[in-house]
């Protein structure tokens, strides 16, 4: 059977028009981007167009922009390098409790370590930051990080309001955007967000390539992670990864150009989706706020029917339950949990995320499979049995 | 005029045979390795294959390669990883005079930020550790780190030597190969190595990637420096490149097939040049030990031609003065002043650096065209006269 992907969140298959961007500089542009010489030169100047392609698509400055590995070190930039003596001294960090582990986790380092104060923001049921909570934690934060569009449910925080509240406790705002670029508008000037993360690889540019954008204000305080031959103006040292970051740059500038459209066929797709489970299996149920959510992402409650077993009994159908990165783990979704979830239902959650290249006729055929194995599942656990007579 | 690229040890051009390897990973191979569904599972797979190539590149196990972005990382994560309260505890670090600006800047963080007491170990006039002076640093030293090969001079290390002092004094030692893989047989399970760090881009592989191996015993101790979704077994989180991933591992492969062939070739081209150059123009003179030096390198010294102004004057020639991340840096190679060269020795130094792609004929081009531009610029700056009537 034809194997079907729809787990773009976790990664995105390259975009043709990215890998043709890139390939010269795997095939002939060689060098080190950093030598005086002409070879070093040219490269320079597309690692310099790309840098602008990268601060177009999160309407920063060029200047902002540094290049890194991936979003997680550039969230791992943004918290370790703000919070020292000449940068934001002492003071707390506040972040929300869905945070991508790469900001959990670092949040917990600069806590355990460096003695940061860290306040963490509830989530409500539907998924976003829950304002109020959030207003109480912040007298005292210098650093506020949260996420754009959580990588699990797709739900959209509310940034206008979250900047707005930082601003008047002076807090800085860092916020990663992996999932939301290229998916929702985004503009870290007009929202006033101070720092932002990116990732290459899921807007159908090269894995092992992002970006962190800093503002002016922000770009002057931060340390670099990574020492050596200070490479981003100091910021993050190491010999540039060109081809990388020209695919970025090309994916920047195409998630900037067809998001818009991009989104309208996806939302269909994603509904179609739905619908087609909901209409053929009962106690189906979309978790978090639909209605501000991307338009790619549907993260699906299936009552009685365990996501490892079901994912186990459509082994040609690529979903996910919780993030790629903690896949195996014992542990049901974190996010969910926040979100007032039990361990069970956590565990009977599948997101399925689409993107550009999901078809009709993918969803057409993911469908029936789908329902087949959630209906295997939910007659091995003697699911159906206890609906049916409920 | 065509271009002549002699740039090898800033960065090399990709081997066609890594770019076929790795091109399936850009165009069909997509998902994240993490994944749990077939589409990961493939893709995790290629990365173990990966693992072992590289840990067979440097004589290591593959659980103890650690990849990361590139041999800055691997460095930055080498030191700061182990000078931790559970790690190694308080003790001092060893360092070269001559380290990559990767170990020597985070080596100064470690002191400033972290109390570690730093001892930098001097260079002979040949350009390796002074085995003696670096004898009496070793009592309560925790790490030692020095590199197996110097990317400016080509120069060897006595690793031998330097790991039994080492050893002797228990510290452990980490070494950073980057410059020495693929150029001169390396074992670190032989020689006792702890930990060492190499880069793709050095090896005919894609930039942006590299590994930190490391030794049982140090798996246990070091702490990851990029925190997350606990990728590579917690030492280094964020989505694997595995495009990237796999084309060092197919480099490392090569390496290790074609290290000797490549090197006898190279070593007649680099004599070549050399003599070549020797033969056309008087006081020119190989900077560094050269029976210790690996067969691509050689940085030569052009009495009053100021190595700016000679690269100014044959554009079509790449190659280096210093190492390329500080290229446009006022001061002078610190490896040479270290060696013993003064500021005036030091600024007329070039380095020329061949590789696999490099030809009878590029040489053949290249003298001319160097001595041309030697001879120019000693005019310029009236050296000729003062050399012809000394």
């Amino acid at each position: 059977m034809s194997e079907i992907y729809l787990d773009y969140n976790a990664s995105a298959p390259m975009d043709k028009r990215v890998i043709e961007a890139l390939i010269p500089f795997l095939e002939v542009n060689y060098g080190n981007a950093s030598s005086s010489h002409a070879f070093g030169r040219r490269l320079a100047s597309c690692v310099e167009d790309s840098r602008e392609q990268v601060a177009s698509l999160v309407g920063g400055s060029p200047g902002g922009v540094i290049f890194t590995a991936g979003a997680t070190e550039a969230n791992n930039q943004a918290l370790r390098g703000l919070f020292h003596q000449n940068g934001i001294g002492s003071g707390d960090l506040v972040i929300s409790a869905v945070e991508h582990a790469s900001v959990r986790n670092t949040a917990q380092w600069l806590n355990e370590r460096e003695e940061v104060g860290l306040r963490i923001a509830p989530v409500t049921a539907g998924g976003h930051v829950d304002l109020h909570a959030f207003e109480e934690l912040l007298p005292g934060a210098k650093l506020v990080s949260v996420m754009g569009v959580n990588s699990e449910t797709g739900v959209i925080n509310p940034l206008r309001e979250i900047t707005q509240l930082a601003k008047e406790h002076n807090a800085l705002v860092h916020c990663d955007v992996t999932q939301m670029v290229g998916r929702e508008p985004f503009n870290m000037s007009e929202l006033g967000v101070d720092l932002v993360s990116l990732s290459g690889h899921k807007i159908y540019g090269p894995a092992g390539v992002g970006a962190l954008v800093v503002s002016r204000e922000v770009r002057k305080l931060i340390e670099p992670l990574v020492l050596g031959g200070g490479h981003e103006s100091g910021l993050r040292s190491g010999s540039l990864n060109v081809a990388g970051i020209v695919g970025l740059g090309a994916a920047s500038m195409l998630a900037n150009e067809e998001r818009s459209e991009d989104m309208k066929r996806l939302s269909c797709l994603r509904d179609q989706l739905f619908f087609g489970l909901h209409s053929s299996l009962p106690e189906v149920q979309e978790i978090g706020d639909i209605s501000k959510r991307v338009a790619n992402t549907t993260n699906i409650h299936f009552a009685g029917a365990d996501a490892d077993a079901v994912m186990a009994n459509m082994r040609d159908i690529a979903v996910s339950n919780g993030s790629a990165c903690s896949s195996g783990a014992i542990e049901p979704s974190i996010v969910l949990q926040q979100m007032g979830l039990n361990r069970t239902e956590a565990s009977e959650a599948l997101r399925f995320s689409l993107g550009r290249f999901t078809t009709v006729d993918d969803i057409d055929t993911a469908i029936p499979r789908i329902v087949t194995a959630v209906q295997y599942v939910r007659n091995m656990s003697g699911y159906e049995e206890s609906y049916e007579t409920s």
